[in-house]
């Protein structure tokens, strides 16, 4: 589809994903450790098997990002095993946290699956537990880096970067709360890069690089800022195709049926449709947008069509990817560009 | 009832409480203002409400302590307005913690009321919103952290101190979490301490004392020690005392109608009944406890009051007293003595 090099068209292999994996029973074991320093032996065997559950089961392609950038970013000679050890806890730092948001997020919504499996608060004797497991998660996290990383230099820039992608994810979170509960006629442009910036792209764009770059001794601002312009871009784009695959991908290559628009999702379709709509479709996305009911859904697809919708994504694509790529090559500030390209044809040949 | 001297019996007064409220606004704004650098107006608007109706209504003897630990801590010439000023703010991360903590309890335990209003997942328009709103709270408070705090000596053990006490108090929620699905009579006093410390006592008590002594500049990892000791002592009495008022309190004093019997509570009370009791009155317990038939309730109270649990409630808080200030007579690392026997008298007079 796009003039990617082939050579560039990095995925992540199986070696990768293995050797990050390797590392999970340590860090059950470091966190069980920690939890029974506090006389709670049982809460400790309660957390081994909610980390078990929640935590290494998904793709971790935030996490492998972590350790991909990571090996990117410093020079050959100080590419140890006990450097190239602390990425991949970092990575299951990103990792941990994104369990974190995803059991809660599961909760809130009164999702039944996740990743092929019942969500969390599904499971036989959990239920509301699920919202302390979430916590204890997020804060055992603190723990890991404490004693990974609190003899480095970067400890604090860590601990500071956690807090803030944290906070702003839950702002995310926030702002798409207050707009499920809008009408599709009130969505806008402008709201849905708010939320899509702070509820996804900064944990799962800039959190993992910007780790890396610390983890690699980078201290420049600058550097910090270029990298954050071009990752949030990637992970804007990254959504709108989520969205985009959500109504016009084959589910046997997704992996999942959508919902987005029985659910009243503020999505880059519905967005467009209303700035592209006439009066009489606006009508249509009023009467159809947010219902169960199969008909008015297929009728909002048929009207994604006829706005030409499918063509305005290939567009929108096209243009982005070539944004992102002069943003890459703008960049001075010592980040190598093919540390950024590696992501972006990742995600741009992507169809699940 | 003690023989506590009456000039020691300090409670907090009403300028201490409307000094610390004064700072509230100012919190507020800070937090409006790092939410909106985000792009987030609607989620800095909506955050202001949680605040407000969450943060600020309890007696605020947490974040009171903080201030008033501080003030006992530093040498009169350091007790500057800028100086009061960072120890009311840290008393108030105190209370954002401790919101997002009864928010998430109230929850997961599904209660209705909290400090005489709806809870706030019981208020019109919130519902599981809630959980994202309890996370917002306990990561805005690492942004007054850095705002006001990072250019201090003590800012990393003060974030340290926040992880670790977060990590702890979800410990012990795990704790009573599984405890609650056991049968009266799998309870230990064993296991009744390890849930009261954790869940309780680490940030009700040693959190805001912890925090004053960073603040003021103690560094002596045995001062912190000796001081945990002593603080972690007064929550678990502060706990049995909330557990013996729960049954045997005045309502009309305390406020509220307990309900442990009811919620088959891992209490103290149940605790030493079991230890207590013979055959058949274990019997009576494994029969009426966790139930909400009024009659077996009462059934209870009776074989409490059989086992002469009121007495021995007396003589354990008399022991109590005596042994915790033993323990802060042999303090021997710089934090004047005053400064516990405060929080101690305090703690030993109330009937609420
Ligand atoms: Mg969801
Ligand atoms: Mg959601
Ligand atoms: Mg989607
Ligand atoms: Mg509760
Ligand atoms: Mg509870
Ligand atoms: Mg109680």
């Amino acid at each position: 589809n796009h003039s990617v090099p082939i050579a560039a068209r990095v995925t992540v292999s199986k070696d990768e994903s293995r050797d990050f994996m390797a590392v999970f029973p340590d860090l059950v074991r470091d966190l069980t450790t920690v939890t029974k320093s506090y006389n709670c032996n049982d809460a400790a065997k309660w957390l081994a098997k909610v980390l078990q559950y929640n935590v290494p089961r998904g793709k971790k392609n935030r996490g492998i990002l972590t350790v991909l950038t990571y090996k990117n970013l410093i020079p050959p000679e100080n590419l140890t095993p006990e450097n190239i050890k602390l990425a991949q806890y970092l990575g299951w730092c990103v990792e941990m946290l994104q369990s974190f948001f995803l059991i809660a997020d599961d909760v809130m919504d009164n999702s039944t699956t996740r990743r092929g499996q019942p969500c969390w608060h599904k499971v036989e004797g959990v239920g509301l537990t699920a919202i302390n497991d979430a916590l204890m998660i997020e804060n055992a996290m603190y723990s890991i880096l404490k004693k990974h990383f609190s003899n480095l230099d970067c400890y604090v820039a860590l601990m500071e970067l956690f807090h803030e992608i944290t906070y702003i994810t839950t702002c995310g979170q926030s702002l798409d709360q207050l707009n499920s509960n809008r009408s599709v006629s009130e969505f806008t442009m402008e709201n849905y890069k708010a939320i899509v910036d702070n509820k996804t792209a900064y944990y799962s764009f800039y959190l993992p690089f910007a780790l890396a770059m610390h983890l690699a001794g980078y201290k420049d601002a600058e550097a910090f800022r270029q990298s954050k312009t071009i990752l949030l871009e990637m992970g804007h784009f990254f959504q709108v195709q989520d969205d985009f695959l959500d109504c016009f991908g084959n589910p046997e290559i997704t992996g999942k049926v959508g919902t987005d628009i029985q659910d009243n999702k503020c999505s880059w379709l519905a967005v467009v449709a209303m700035q592209r709509a006439n009066a009489e479709q606006k009508q249509i996305m009023i009467d159809c947008y947010g219902t169960e009911d199969l008909q008015k859904v297929e009728r909002v697809k048929e009207l994604y069509k006829e706005l030409s919708l499918p063509s305005t994504y290939a567009t929108f694509e096209e243009e982005s990817y070539n944004m992102i790529k002069t943003h890459i090559q703008q960049t001075s500030r010592g980040v190598p560009h093919q540390t950024f390209l590696q992501i972006l044809n990742k995600i741009y040949q992507r169809d699940a």
